[in-house]
């Protein structure tokens, strides 16, 4: 059988295993690069930050990474001075058993905040974990899983392409709890590629991409203080090496990573167990991306738009108001607003009116799982494009009754 | 009978009558001063502005306002040059009725965003109104009760107070749906003072007595075209003039005024119909009041806090989460924090680390439907107050089926 998940991608090994932190599944995941990569990443803007995005964002300074070990089950955020020590020995530990440096190593945790790190379990299952590295695709799978926490399933990217007449290939996995249970909603993707390309190159690729995919995914507008996605490229495909933008095969390289982000992005807002619908907003016709991102922003994360969805309502002047809360100039006089399904759309605002509607075939549109709304701003030439989920009463129910 | 309200500042005649735009309740208020009164106000800070927002911006630049007409039912926004002309009928008729300058009314609208506005309804009311004002405290009920929406109760303030040895009377009026139908969840204040203050002076109170009341409550983190605070002082208590920020009598008039304020918003909090429990967010011993706002904000604007409050769930990791979302350099590592109800409360935190509580204990007391968080920086001596509802299913029910 074959199944290409991220140990397609030359040179990548990995596993995922139990190592005691959760109480039945897999909770454990390495991924490992026979080179050392050109490494690139982002990290949550909360102020409150985990204990492994520290170490991790000292270690990816010079843009060469080796390996990455993520634990899931306990977020080791807020979590003091034992924490720290805790994702210390989770570094040291994988990089003793690798025998490479310890600066080559990426940790990162996911799970319950504020809990006491369960260092000796995580350090045994690395020292447990590294003899079995492998590159047979289901060592992928059960990293893919390891790194879950109320996700409902693994979420996983693989694509082929090429540069400059090499193949390469490009994986990556990522969880996010979607809507549930937001005190393990952290966002983590990793992805690994054989491209060639220099390590800052490569963040700004990142950067840019994870700008259209991760930043516009809206969860419940909370960031989480373990938020992550890094990318790993070990230059194995042997292109000639992309190093710089202006490079003729990074439009080729970034199209290829923004789709992976994309999807993984897509997966996450899909597996929202409280949510009813998957919805895409578009804004069309800015004057910049940046002022439709921060549009559809303001949109995909009010309230009342979101529950409206839930209801099928076909309620404009909440869009409106919505946008108009992002205080950016907006002038519902010039915008056109269009709402429905994939497939069909209804207008229901031109230039600022409302259209005459057939309200009950629209609502019929609304009752779709997957809803599009479209924007037209009519100043310029711009886009950009988001995804949510609805607001729905097994959200509110859901997040009643967590902890305790 | 003694009922104190906006009639019983000197000079203050006002009505609320029924003019055919709702079906059967009282939908315009009309609120009139003998002399015209040194006038200041806060306006939505939304892209989208409701028609009658224009011409109270402009009318009130001069500080000088003699009457406030408010119609509910529709709202006046997203209605285009037919709606303006509306607002402006609104405007032109009371004046032509009171026989003053249109450049002395103020004119505010609340109801339902982008239907045509009843001009003819409207105007035809105003006509029946201005015969009928008078001072009789009857009159300021009715006034207080035709603004409202879906507002449960009427919200009415009166403050007895001296400036410079002479009596002076504060009324207010608001209405605010808290959390139910946010389409009509414009929040509108007026308050009408006796006391001689000049126009300018007066601004700078208004803008940061709303800093510190309307802008610290929780709705859903929207805000509506239609949002407006009002301020009159007329000057006929005779007290000598405050006329700069410096004056001695300066400090307690904006004590009362922002006493007003506050007392106004909370009564809007309190009217959530979706909500189960009136949460008070104090943030403590910050380096700025803005810091501590930023912070009470973020916590109280969090869906995942707000739905902890409603199933009683003392989840520190998300306060902390939150906190930490507001991206001021917030460090949990030197925070406390205390969760209770009105009455005791329990220390959660200790410097960042979870005490040792008495879980039961402390779910006991977040039974209660006034909840107080505080949160101790420990880093100055600036604090800052704010306050929200909980997050509940039925927000989500009532939300979902608003319009259609």
């Amino acid at each position: 059988m074959l199944i290409k998940n991220i140990t397609g991608v030359k040179g990548i090994k990995c596993w995922g295993l139990h190592s005691g932190v959760k109480s039945m599944r897999r909770d454990l995941a390495m991924i490992y690069s026979e080179v050392p990569a050109a490494a690139a990443a982002t990290f949550t803007q909360n102020d409150v930050i985990a204990e492994p995005l520290k170490i991790s964002r000292e270690h990816i300074k010079d843009g060469k990474i080796q390996a990455i070990v993520i634990n899931s089950g306990n977020a080791n955020a807020c979590t003091g001075a034992q924490g720290y020590q805790g994702a210390r020995a989770m570094a040291d530990t994988a990089a003793g058993a690798l025998e490479i440096e310890p600066e080559l190593i990426l940790v990162a945790s996911t799970g319950l905040i504020g809990e006491p790190f369960p260092t000796q379990l995580v350090t045994d299952g690395i020292l447990e974990m590294v003899p079995k590295l492998t590159s047979d695709s289901r060592a992928g799978s059960f990293a893919a899983n390891a790194i879950l926490t109320t996700d409902t399933f693994a979420k996983e990217g693989f694509l082929e392409f090429e540069l400059g007449g090499e193949k390469v290939n490009m994986g990556g996995i990522a969880k996010g709890s979607g809507m549930i249970h937001p005190n393990m909603a952290t966002m983590l993707a990793f992805v690994v590629s054989d491209a060639h390309i220099d390590a800052k190159t490569l963040q700004k690729a990142v950067s840019k991409a994870v700008d259209r995919s991760f930043n516009m995914i809206t969860v419940d507008g909370d960031t989480s203080t373990n938020d992550m996605v890094a990318v790993l490229s070990n230059g194995l495909a042997g292109n000639p090496v992309i190093d710089s933008e202006n490079h003729p095969d990074y439009p080729i390289f970034y199209d290829k990573l923004e789709e992976m982000l994309i999807h993984l992005a897509k997966l996450i807002v899909s597996d929202g167990e409280g949510a009813s619908k998957f919805i895409e907003y578009q804004v069309l016709g800015a004057q910049s991306e940046e002022r439709a991102r921060k549009l559809v922003r303001s949109i995909s994360d009010s309230s009342l738009v979101k529950a409206a969805m839930f209801g099928r309502d076909p309620n404009w002047g909440r869009i409106v108001c919505a946008a108009g809360n992002a205080a950016i100039g907006f002038d519902y006089e010039k915008a056109d607003l269009f709402l429905g399904n994939e497939k069909n759309q209804v207008q229901v605002l031109e230039k600022g009116k409302p259209s005459e509607i057939d309200r009950n075939y629209l609502k019929r549109l609304l009752r779709d799982s997957h809803i599009l709304m479209q924007l037209h701003l009519n100043e310029g030439e711009a886009m950009a494009t988001g995804w949510g989920a609805d607001l729905t009463t097994d959200y509110v129910m859901f997040n009643s009754v967590y902890t305790t």
